[in-house]
């Protein structure tokens, strides 16, 4: 195996995310599931849009703004993800590109605009997402880079691509190019609605195929079908080299064979949870490439989750190798 | 004189801000002059964004910014302003409209994008701003609505508008119109820099038009050609009805013939300056429409800055009308 040219090679969907701040009755109006993501057309991204209160637009996607924010910690990064060439494929492309993240992903024909996510946040700073996918659906395995899946030392893939046939195929083509050269994949399972909807894809995938796999309490209990976190953790554990099991506010449980470490979440004041775990795993996976103990890797994560937590948006702006502590 | 359907109608250029906070050295390095705005073209503005760090994107304009303020905290606002049918158009309407303001300007043609305004927030909590006008110089008289300004109790305009000979004229015949409806004229000098480079035009136009002045120290120094704060207010106090002088920590002087009141400003957190004096100007026109002693008007102001102050971008979210007291 050659050394890797970049420590993180993120796929996933290339967002621009749009932030409002609402009271609880408008989801119930709208029936969204608090705290899921679910997709939607361009008919209802209008129709949404325009009944949410006035919003921010910040750089999102959930790998993209893990990359970035692994970026910002100092650690090589890439991304491979499908925006347009229009305003919000500008918007993307500068951020992802300006955090230090290597993206090079031509544009896709301007048949389709870039992709955005309406963000809901409440007042308890849980965000409800509604994406209209757009350009970022068109993420065929043509569009993946050989080389520099080859040339990364952890590919690190979205549970959100197995919504679409095409990007669940590139998850599949980018696994097996990755361990044809040595490197290591880890996935994201996303979202539990998303691990529900493709949940034979989902458990195929991670016992096949995923050497590092991330998950909330949710998603597990999706994964597995067992709702007692212990259980579904050992199941697991016997599937994937290192299962990192993140717990909201009761921190993260961490298993690599027969060793386990917990973690507690770093206090901090609940504005916006919208990437908290998108930071977590570029907080763990630092520690992980700098082949940093698993407690160290761990409290990277959770620094770099308070860290997003306390503001608006996914990503915290600036230079971030503080986090590194 | 009819009852007023709305208190305050704005007119104004119509932009999206695009801030990221940078380090003095990167002002310098681009010739920029701390707290000012400037105008670039096409070419600059990307140049410029390819340079500048992540960003975020929010509704800005001066005059936007203080009608939604003054919408969020309750009053009846209209604004007049130029965007084209794109995304960013898109964003300044959704916001404007869904912030309360009555907002029905039809698009420009497509052939100009609308406006952006890429803003550098440096760590001392100053804003400079660099501005692609684009479809907002499109604000000819004809996209003024006579009927929405005869029926505004203030029309109120921006300096910036006086950089653009279209909407320079547009000030003057909103002016006329208002007047001839009985209604008042206020205006905000926007920029020592605007006023500088077009000193005799808005000599003239506060001297023969204006009611009710908005300027800053800086503004006011460009204005009279007076350094000294006291002397330069004695001339502005006799050319218009109300002069209100912002003059950053140190609160506001207000002036109304032998009436003089100083406001002190509201202890806060300095996070961007961005919007300041365009939410003092909402907070304080909240006051005037509701017929409030000039020292409440100032306090409105000064709390509706602070709130604009202690976070990124022009305008705070949500219900505003706690500024109130």
């Amino acid at each position: 195996m050659n050394s890797a040219r970049f420590d993180i090679l993120g796929i996933g969907n290339a967002i621009v995310d749009i932030l409002a701040e609402v009271d609880d009755e408008f989801l119930a109006e709208q029936g969204m599931i608090k705290g899921s993501m679910d997709l939607i057309d361009a008919e209802r991204t209008d129709k949404l849009y325009a009944l949410m209160p006035p919003a921010v637009q910040t750089s999102g996607g959930s790998v993209a703004n893990t990359a970035a924010v692994a970026a910002q910690m100092g650690v090589r990064s890439a991304f491979i993800g499908v925006v347009s060439d229009d305003e919000f494929g500008h918007i993307f492309r500068h951020d992802i590109t300006s955090s230090g993240v290597h993206y090079v992903t031509p544009p896709a024909p301007p048949a389709l605009p870039s992709a955005r996510c309406l963000i809901i946040v409440t007042p308890d700073g849980q965000r409800t997402m509604n994406t209209f996918l757009g350009a970022s659906s068109s993420l065929h395995p043509d569009y993946l880079d050989a080389e520099v899946i080859a040339a990364s030392a952890i590919v690190y893939l979205e549970g959100f691509l197995f919504y679409v046939p095409d990007s669940r195929e590139s998850c599949l083509v980018a696994a097996r190019l990755a361990h044809e050269a040595g490197r290591r994949v880890a996935i994201s399972l996303s979202d539990f609605l998303c691990v529900e909807r493709n949940l034979e894809a989902f458990r195929a995938m991670v016992r096949d195929h995923v050497d590092i796999l991330f998950a909330n309490e949710s998603e597990l209990a999706a994964l597995t079908g067992l709702d007692d976190f212990e259980a579904a953790a050992e199941v697991v554990r016997d599937q994937v080299e290192l299962a990192v099991l993140t717990r909201g506010a009761r921190g993260s449980v961490i298993l690599r064979g027969g060793e386990r470490v917990e973690v507690p979440a770093e206090p901090t004041e609940v504005v916006d949870t919208t990437g908290a775990g998108d930071a977590y795993a570029a907080g763990f996976m630092a520690g992980l490439v700098a082949d940093a103990p698993l407690a160290v890797c761990g409290r990277w994560g959770s620094r770099a989750a308070a860290e997003t937590i306390r503001r608006l948006g996914a990503r915290p702006l600036g230079d971030l190798s503080y986090l590194r502590g």
